[in-house]
């Protein structure tokens, strides 16, 4: 694999995509970040990994939503949402500069964009398979499992364009695409490592 | 790599597709199909095989054009590129039926979806990419590479809508989707060889 690649893997809630980078993460024997970089936002804002941990996904884009919710308690001031996406970007930049990695989801893709030498990936796979995984791994009914995904993904994809002005899961922001329902994770993990260890 | 099976490699023209599947089924010793399903459907149709390779693209989806074009020579009959569609179809799923190999274009994931175990590949790339392999390949301008490109998606995307209702480079159509742009043509092989041989 060449030197200081970073692997960045977006997903589809219910594709099981955090668990392929962090088995990834350590089949190459790289740190993984996912929740780590939460952790950093909180320690450098004051704000709990809770906090940030909600309100990082649960944002609004509309102006008139924040002002009436208090998000702008100074005229110029950004909204919250937008706060710890700084935060957050800067810490996604200074785990790149330490070398290989495996970073998953918050826009990581595009944050490195130009800078870093990155494998794309994104993970994704049919609806039934996502509704089968969330029900199997929180115990969920098929309702709840349904809106949860439903919910999340949305979230995601919500956030993705408002950050990066792109379309979330658009092939055009990916090296590699790839579902997992024909394969166990450590299929996929094996595929991501074929991937890397080829790229130019 | 487990019995019978299809790759099937749908592409954007200019992503290098062809070259990747004809060099895949060399390195997997499987028959390639791809020109060869134009002729088998010339041999049947009796048209010859430029006639079909003209008209399996090159068509529209509007009746009155339809009609003041005189493809409908008798009420009930179907528009030429519909007829065509179903020779072609015909032939996929008789290759298919012989066992492993690697099939280019024509929807062939759509038409053997449910019957056959498949492994469903996108190639693409970014436009600048397009451009330089369609410029150096053809020795065309800029211009007239783009223009070439461009309608040449434009006609594989409208026909695989007509085809099959869905959406021509939608990722729930594919297990993989592969930018040939960071990989060369033999490291893609390569890659879609390791997916091959670890798909369940």
């Amino acid at each position: 694999m060449k030197e200081n690649l970073v692997i960045t893997i977006s997903r589809e809630f219910g594709s099981g995509g955090h668990e392929i980078g962090e088995k990834l993460a350590k089949a190459l024997g790289v740190p993984f970040y996912d929740r780590q970089i939460i952790e950093k936002a909180a320690e450098h804002t004051g704000f709990s990994a809770e906090f940030i941990a909600e309100h990082e996904q649960r944002f609004t884009s509309s102006l008139m939503f924040n002002l009436a919710m208090g998000n702008y308690t100074r005229t110029g001031e950004l909204p919250l949402h937008d706060q710890i996406d700084i935060v957050e970007s800067n810490i996604i930049r200074d785990f790149a500069k330490e070398g290989s990695c495996v970073i998953v989801g918050r826009c990581a893709n595009y944050i490195l964009e130009g800078d870093y030498d990155c494998l794309n990936v994104f993970v994704y796979s049919s609806n039934a398979a996502k509704l089968d995984r969330i029900m199997s791994k929180y115990g969920y009914d098929a309702k709840k499992a349904e809106k949860t995904i439903k919910e999340t993904n949305r979230s995601r994809s919500k956030h993705y364009s408002y950050f990066t002005g792109r379309i979330w899961g658009d092939r055009n922001n990916y090296d590699l695409m790839v579902s997992s329902e024909k394969y166990s994770t450590d299929e996929i993990v094996e595929l991501i490592k074929c991937a890397a260890e080829k790229m130019k």
